[in-house]
């Protein structure tokens, strides 16, 4: 039987799914890894963060399972050389998910219709003539980033009739979802040209506000900006700028720029006043954040314990083993 | 040079987009058509209702377009054996649009996070912990009718990994956006176990009433109801108890059993408060009255009318001449 540890909740999810036998050592969230005396016997950890602190050696450890997409706290140095690096996705479709729906409500104003029938007004729709509301379909959306989110959003996206075009730092690799896809430097053109502009690259220093006062000039003054990669890629003074003086029509912001230190925290998500415009849409970095993704991101990890145990090709390899 | 006469709006958009000759009489809205001296020499008529006035003889007439779907107000009987009687569709997509977002916004709640995160509080999401919505994916939707509208709605959901499911009159004609097409007596089973049931049949005899309270009775506790079609298709007594009791999740409802007579009316669209319940969204008859509808329909109605002219096979025929 193979030995697994994880910092991360699941190991009721994992028990129920592991098809292979695996003895699991759950470490409490507070434990440091170096205090576990098992640890040395593990053939695999879930953790998110790996070479922070000193851990014993692990001459057993092939794989390294990060419980979510993001490894920018792996010291991949301090990795052992048999040791694979594996991460999970499975969030990019409630992320999809989410900006169509902004997408869609932008041009429909549910809320708004609803608002106003419930005070018994038939003053849009069929009865008042003139249409109130738009459609998607034959608007075009421009996608920063083409990565797992932007070609979840471009699936969708394209089932309504919708223009769909990509900048992305690797083009070479276009599919039947995008209508054109080019290098970053073709960024001012897609801002210039979408009427929606969805933000989804990783925050490195070369896209850390990518999106500035240039951009949102090129902007079309009914542009709608969406942004559900990370607050630091949008500048944060531009983006404000834009949205309170009307030079783009309005923007969806799921991620922020200040962050509160725990639950109950009455910190705001930006030292503009954001929460007094009323075309922005505003949410708490919860784009990706579904019920379904924690049970899909579980099913995942206990596939590739069991691929490691049976010796098959692991999923989503961020650092393979020598 | 061929004549048409309208007595709808549209003339403007039709002059720019016919590529052929016509001579267009513009009828007033409240010109009876027996009235109108040119109406004997025309070889098409745009209207929505034929057949309930004295018309004179129209010995030319070879089309009769309506510039809408519904043709219950032709008396067929009166239409010459030359004309073909056609009719157009293009709401299909605005509707299938409300749908989609009503669907999303219902797992998601942008609304409701919005709402909280303008007061300051991270309660939801990131910064949380636990997740706070769900998704569309791997949900399912019953379409009731699968027409232009149920297939668009179709496309859509299946491009969110949605199960589709539809009962229909028609049952022979299956695609690949339906995991399971099936016939009226089928509807049952539908309600049984769709998280969302979506309307969209026709209003006919046979349709009327047709979801009452032994249909409601089958649905989920989290059901959703979303009605597109015609108030009447769905018995408004059993729809207010389905709704204000829990029987089920609740409903989105564009199509209503009171209608104003006027713009300014303030006629509740219900004898019973929908307005009262917090687990409804209600929207005035507008789900597929978008601004890109009109000029669409008049761009299908230009190109039949230079189909006509050329001697082409004619769109959406109702009706064919003999």
């Amino acid at each position: 039987m193979q030995r697994i540890a994880g910092t991360e909740g699941g190991a009721e999810i994992l028990r129920h799914q592991l098809t292979t036998a695996w003895e699991i050592c759950l470490l409490d969230e507070g434990d440091d890894l170096d205090r576990d005396a098992g640890l040395a016997d593990c053939d695999a950890l879930i953790a998110m963060s790996f070479g922070h602190s000193a851990l014993p050696a692990m001459p057993k450890l092939k794989l390294l399972q990060l419980p979510g997409a993001g490894y920018e706290q792996i010291e991949f140095a301090a990795v052992p050389a048999h040791c694979t690096v594996c991460n999970v996705f499975e969030h990019e479709y409630g992320m999809a998910e989410y900006v169509m729906a902004a997408m869609l409500e932008w041009q429909i104003g549910i809320r708004g219709m609803d608002a106003q029938l419930r005070q018994g007004a038939w003053r849009a729709g069929f009865v008042g003539g003139t249409p109130s509301h738009g459609e998607l379909m034959g608007k075009s959306v421009g996608l920063v980033g083409y990565g797992h989110i932007g070609r979840a959003v471009a699936t969708r996206a394209k089932a309504f009739g919708m223009q769909v075009a990509a900048v992305t730092r690797t083009p070479g690799n276009p599919d039947d979802c995008v209508d054109h896809i080019a290098g970053m430097d073709h960024l001012g053109t897609l801002c210039g040209e979408a009427d929606f502009i969805v933000v989804a690259c990783p925050l490195t220093e070369d896209t850390r506000g990518l999106i500035g006062p240039a951009e949102f000039r090129l902007m079309q003054d009914h542009a709608v900006l969406i942004n559900v990669a990370r607050g630091a890629v949008v500048d944060e003074d531009a983006l404000f700028a834009a949205c309170s003086t009307g030079t783009i029509g309005g923007a969806v912001i799921d991620v922020w720029y200040q962050y509160p230190d725990h639950a109950d925290s009455v910190q705001l998500p930006s030292r503009h006043a954001f929460h007094a415009l009323d075309n922005v849409v505003m949410t708490p970095h919860a784009s990706g954040w579904t019920r379904e993704l924690v049970a899909r991101r579980w099913a995942v990890i206990a596939d590739n314990l069991d691929r490691l145990a049976k010796g098959e090709p692991l999923r989503n390899v961020v650092q393979a083993s020598e």
